[in-house]
């Protein structure tokens, strides 16, 4: 059982008027700075800030004569189903394992959802999911291989089509492939000169090495910024239209995709997942590949960790030199701190720690290292700061 | 000189396609949380993040003959005037304190203007400008005195009447008061039955002592988390306007404005300055005084410096009990700080920091104090985390 057009453009009908019909604009300043013309579909703009509410609702409507449906999630596809279940009054019920953070059970109950913990790992969990379906009679919803799910995802595409003209191409953000899939089927049957590009983190590259045929070697990783997309095993109806319509695969490491979070931040003044900055980060990899054309890149989501995306900020801060550690030694004499302190201060640079080491270090008893946290406006100025604390006659370490 | 409707009719026509409608949509979430209907004008969205865009534009525009301009400001005046400036081939000065973060320079600078900093005080600097302007021949656009500009702002106020029906409140952020002044007119002249309510800080509060008729204590606070409505004394044209169409002022302290800019990230996945948040902390802070009603609030800006925006995270984190700091005391013996961390551990709670004191508090020369950071994901887990300490004879102490 396939996915077509008629499919996507029924499920478009279906959902239409309670799904966002989520803004797709040009960024300036990031177009200006890979050399393209890059348009952002935001789907972090829906309510429960995925495009995972299309699939889960096209689903929802499609069973209209099950009483009550139930999923295995701990991510977006959970919240979707939950928030549109209650909307319907249909009893969703979302199995988690038994290590999912409280703060992604609660943001699934508070939409109403019974949720069920149960197994320790994912296996255990999946199958106490089936046999809750049967002795319940419940409606399983799969968050991605499913052609009800595949089909509403593909709304997306209709709408980007809708949204920008003469696209070039489009980058999407895989994980099981569902998203991708259905866009695939919208965009090909629609406009087949359109260049489809899946990005998936090299931790988690399950549906770029299927798509290439390959078994994918079994990395046991334990974690990645972009959870969204850290499926191991991609659907089977996903693979088959993924091998059908897709045009390159291409991966992205853990820092790209940090830095992307931190400029959608600071530059769209938009919150992405990791999955979400996901194309972003493939884009600035990859700027040479697309230069000139006009790209499009689905932000698929919003839901990060606020203690998460405070790290992410911190580490984007360190990496532009806006945060530099330095160690410097300085003679152990009362008034030494305030000569070096005293110097930082004319630098205009601002302390946000400062750690004095007595006992370890230092090249003598009578000289002590001071580790400092600076806060400096980038990399000319930390120059600027090391140089005169060298002139200064201090010797400066620059900690990474 | 006033402002009338038929001067913000003219600006929206003149203005109109190189300014972006910003969407303006209803938060399910605020919406509950706060027993009103919540809608969000985002102005973060404009190019240069900040609806000072329309004033900026508008001057620009109907000054034509002008062959440049010139203004003083550090903020989102100087990124708006140097943006359309750039775009209209108009040769644009901006002159800023020489104390001005390097970081704001830059910003305006990569629009193209030229920027000037001269003087180590606003009135130095002011100074300077005016003559500037004569000396050069440039025309002066004031960040808020202007009626070219107050009408460019209250295009806003069009706006918000054409995509929410039934409004019964608009909350506006006021410094100077120029989006207060436009949007009043064009409120008050098409829907006179709304309520127009100013949101200030407590420690800036120029605007809410003019509406009063008093004159301020004439605090010299170095900072606020909203240094968009940063302005010591409001307009005369602006006063005159808001004495005219304002029904209320009401103030706001830097805490509640943090914690309106955390809960826009984490609920609304948009970033917020200060200033645009403060609507937002009106509503937390008198919600009782708006139940049930429809209201809007101009989200006015997204410009926060990424350092600012992650402490306010961190200390979101820490209010919600999300990071938390304990003091332990532990027996000084090898294998005590094992048998506190595996205990933790076993509580699922997450060692952020760790500092392990000697020489300094502690009960008795055989006991150290442990101090330690926590991620925990709230009050209910601090409380259980601290009974299980407290049962295994721990000393505890949660510090602020």
């Amino acid at each position: 059982m396939s996915v077509t057009l008629t499919d996507i453009n029924t499920a478009f009908d279906q959902i239409a008027g309670h799904i966002v019909r989520t803004p797709c604009t040009r960024s300036e300043t990031l177009s200006a700075q890979l050399g393209l013309d890059l348009f952002i579909k935001f789907e972090n703009q829906q309510f429960t800030a995925s495009f995972k509410e299309r699939g889960a609702l096209n689903c929802l409507l499609a069973n209209s004569g099950h009483s009550g449906v139930i999923a295995m999630s701990a991510g977006n596809h959970a919240q979707a189903l939950a928030y549109h279940g209650r909307r319907l009054n249909r009893p969703t019920t979302i199995v988690m394992p038994r290590t999912t953070p409280n703060a992604k059970v609660e943001s699934t109950r508070v939409f109403g959802a019974e949720v069920i913990l149960h197994g320790d790992h994912f296996d255990e969990t999946r199958v106490h999911t089936l046999k809750l379906a049967q002795a319940r009679g419940l409606h399983l919803i799969h968050p991605f291989d499913d052609p009800l799910v595949i089909a509403g995802q593909g709304t997306v595409g209709l709408e980007i089509l809708q949204q920008v003209d003469d696209l070039d191409v489009l980058v999407v953000p895989v994980g099981g492939g569902g998203l991708m899939a259905g866009a695939g089927v919208a965009i090909k049957s629609l406009a087949p000169q359109v260049k489809l590009v899946g990005v998936q983190m090299s931790r988690f590259a399950g549906a770029h090495a299927a798509f290439h045929q390959r078994v994918e070697a079994g990395q046991d990783i334990a974690s990645t910024v972009a959870e969204g997309i850290a499926v191991k095993t991609p659907g089977e109806h996903t693979v088959e239209l993924m091998r059908q319509y897709v045009d390159d695969f291409q991966l992205v490491d853990e820092a790209d995709v940090e830095q992307a979070i931190f400029d959608l931040l600071e530059i769209e003044k938009t919150v992405a997942e990791g999955a979400g900055a996901a194309p972003l980060a493939l884009l600035r990899r990859h700027a040479d590949q697309y230069r000139g054309k006009r790209v499009c890149m689905i932000l698929s989501g919003g839901n990060i960790d606020m203690m998460i995306l405070s790290s992410v900020l911190q580490r984007g801060l360190v990496r532009s030199n806006r945060l530099c550690r330095l160690q410097v030694e300085i003679p152990d004499y009362p008034g030494a701190l305030a000569e070096l302190t005293g110097l930082l201060g004319k630098l205009d640079s601002n302390i946000v720690e400062i750690n004095h080491q007595r006992a370890f270090g230092g090249s003598s008893v009578r000289a002590t290292l001071v580790e400092l946290v600076l806060q400096l406006r980038g990399e000319e100025q930390l120059q600027q700061v090391t140089g005169n604390l060298a002139k200064a006659n201090y010797d400066v370490l620059v900690l990474e």
